[in-house]
């Protein structure tokens, strides 16, 4: 059985991505960071996530560096998460310093040392456009490097990142994670991590918006804010 | 004055690398990773180099990633450390996963955080073209990935990934330390780690044979080694 790794943060969209792996047919090698973000309920989910799947390995991965380094609203108490942001073509204060790179660049060479020979990751580019690291181009140049700078490569056994979510709308995942019948009662989007989602922070909103247009009920709990 | 990274293992090429940095009149930020590598002492030396150039902040980040994943000689007890390894166009044993751009990733994003803008790097293309993350077609790859995937360049503010030892010969790296003033005493090189370098190991024998053809004392000891 083939291997496959992918970064699951616990979040939507990487379950949907997990589950676009499974429907591929491959072993679930999931790796999760605990970088210090807010939302840290993330990493509760994702081992829920990785159970629902019986993965015979979660490899969780405690990396207090973006904590220590802070410069951003996820990792710094010092940065108030925004609300209500525009979604517009600016790069948002919840981006993570070239967070997706540090990811791709553990995954890939965890894919070294198993011998996976993909990655999936659930980046998207439409919702969050802002996030340098979620844009197509650049997963394309990091994919040049990991094919010149791994070893793997070198001896006939390719890596490929797989991003099945780069252009997909909120509404398209959603609906691609039930036909895939992705468990996404138990993922969470809320950056401000309580045990119930606050469905106002920019993050509820998108995943809100994305549920309604799918014309799906979002199955978990919000605190203040009635579905529609 | 303008700020630099340098990825700084304790090393005779990193220490170098610094000493390139401090040379061009950059505030020097080192940044040392921990991960569970035979020569951990070499963290002990980063710290005495840091000190020796007087630097505001030396970052040390312990990642206990690629001890987890092992599948090399430098983190994994079952791999035995090769010895009299003829330098060839193998992938070494002692390769650890991707390890570089887990290293540049990390350098990148701190690079952000505190608005540097070049991150030194030591690697060298000669004396183990083995490695596949030195190589000058990697680390371009690599920086075409930082130009399209982290915030600053989309700001306006480029970071550039300097490998001012890629294409020296060990003896040419040991003349330009001696150039620079670099601490070469500070630093070590030995795979084995023990408090005295061993002189056997590829490490050793590589570093030996660049301060002879240097015309240089190498001033570390020796454990059984007597240098001629």
């Amino acid at each position: 059985m083939k291997k496959s790794i992918v970064i699951l943060s616990g979040g939507l969209d990487s379950t949907v991505c997990m589950s676009v792996a499974h429907s591929k047919g491959y072993e679930l090698y999931p790796i999760t960071f605990s970088y210090g973000q807010r939302h840290s309920r993330e990493v509760e989910q994702a081992k829920k996530v990785a159970k629902y799947y019986s993965c015979a390995r979660h490899l969780i991965l405690d990396i207090g560096f973006f904590r220590e380094i802070g410069a951003s609203a996820l990792t710094s108490q010092e940065i108030e998460v925004p609300t209500n942001r525009h979604i517009d073509d600016e790069i948002p204060l919840t981006y993570v310093p070239f967070r997706n790179a540090v990811f791709l660049s553990m995954a890939v060479g965890y894919a070294e040392a198993i011998g996976a020979e993909k990655i999936y990751i659930g980046v998207n580019a439409l919702d969050y456009s802002g996030y340098p690291d979620c844009r197509p181009q650049f997963i394309k140049a990091f994919q040049e490097a990991v094919n010149l700078g791994s070893a793997a490569p070198q001896k006939g056994c390719p890596i490929a990142i797989e991003t099945p979510l780069l252009s997909l709308t909120k509404a398209e995942i959603v609906k691609l994670g039930v036909k895939n019948g992705a468990p996404l009662h138990l993922t969470t989007s809320c950056y401000n991590g309580g045990e119930k989602a606050c469905g106002i922070c920019d993050s509820c909103q998108l995943r809100l918006k994305g549920f309604k247009e799918a014309g799906v009920e979002d199955p978990i709990d919000y605190e203040d804010y009635q579905q529609k």
